[in-house]
């Protein structure tokens, strides 16, 4: 099943393994990535050209919280879309190689796991993993993440559906 | 051992497991969760007071990865700071209750694992776990990261030293 067979917005019961949805391209440009490390990280080697040079990263690199404040900006347009919204819950996260100025990222998520939950009716965990690549097809970032999805009857997902 | 023991900048050797270092506060207005979601994580209970009472969250809720970049630029300011930066590879993240405009956090940084490479002389890692809680104490974020550390007589801890 792609994404392009899938309705608008999803309830839990929309939701099968092996699932996958696509989004981006979004090209990360070196002032992008100053200006968020400015506000949420300001290290030399995600502020300053010169001062990158003679750190681990070799040459300005993005943070990983703006990689993952952009992937979290492509999922919201991906076709993920459930009717009650992406509510992680946790996950695990790795960045496998920097982000570089003038990168084009795009992202694959698959589902992994859905399951209902045991104590709380109408409601459920989708586990999915969201792997950000760049133009390279290299993985900047792997995010394995729990969303909490509502079951179509659940009280949420009418409400949301309503406002649309 | 307090963070105001350690010296300005440190070096895998200096690192133990029971260290603990804080940070903060900062305050979360709805402007600054507001204005972030826009960019990153536009969803109706990120992005509008109104929208967001039909919701899981039922009021306005900071997006997680908001939290996560504050938690970041806190950490900066703690005093955990590697001589050669803060190299985050990894780790496992939670959000166990939604930050609220207004919300006041801080952060407590816990030193759990301290390893060398066993492949990569003068290279470890440490393993530390990152509470964010707001102003009643209460988690709202939980991120066990591990970080990129590097010995005191690795080439870019002495290339760090020489810039400062």
């Amino acid at each position: 099943m792609s994404a392009t067979d899938i309705p608008h917005t999803l309830d839990l019961e929309d939701f099968e393994v092996g699932q996958t949805f696509t989004a981006g391209p979004v090209t990360v440009s070196a002032e992008a990535m100053k200006a968020f490390a400015r506000d949420f990280d300001p290290q030399p080697f995600h502020t300053d050209e010169d001062t990158a040079k003679g750190t681990f990263f070799g040459s300005l690199a993005g943070s990983g919280w703006h990689t993952a404040a952009l992937t979290m900006r492509m999922l919201v347009d991906s076709g993920l879309s459930p009717a009650s919204g992406l509510i992680g819950a946790s996950g695990e996260l790795a960045w496998p190689r920097p982000v570089r100025p003038g990168d084009t990222l795009r992202i694959v998520v698959e589902v992994l796991e859905v399951r209902a939950s045991q104590s709380r009716p109408g409601q459920g965990f989708v586990k999915a993993r969201i792997t950000t690549l760049n133009q390279k097809d290299e993985p900047v970032q792997i995010f394995t993440c729990n969303l909490l999805v509502f079951s179509r009857d659940h009280k949420l997902s009418k409400a949301a559906r309503a406002q649309v």
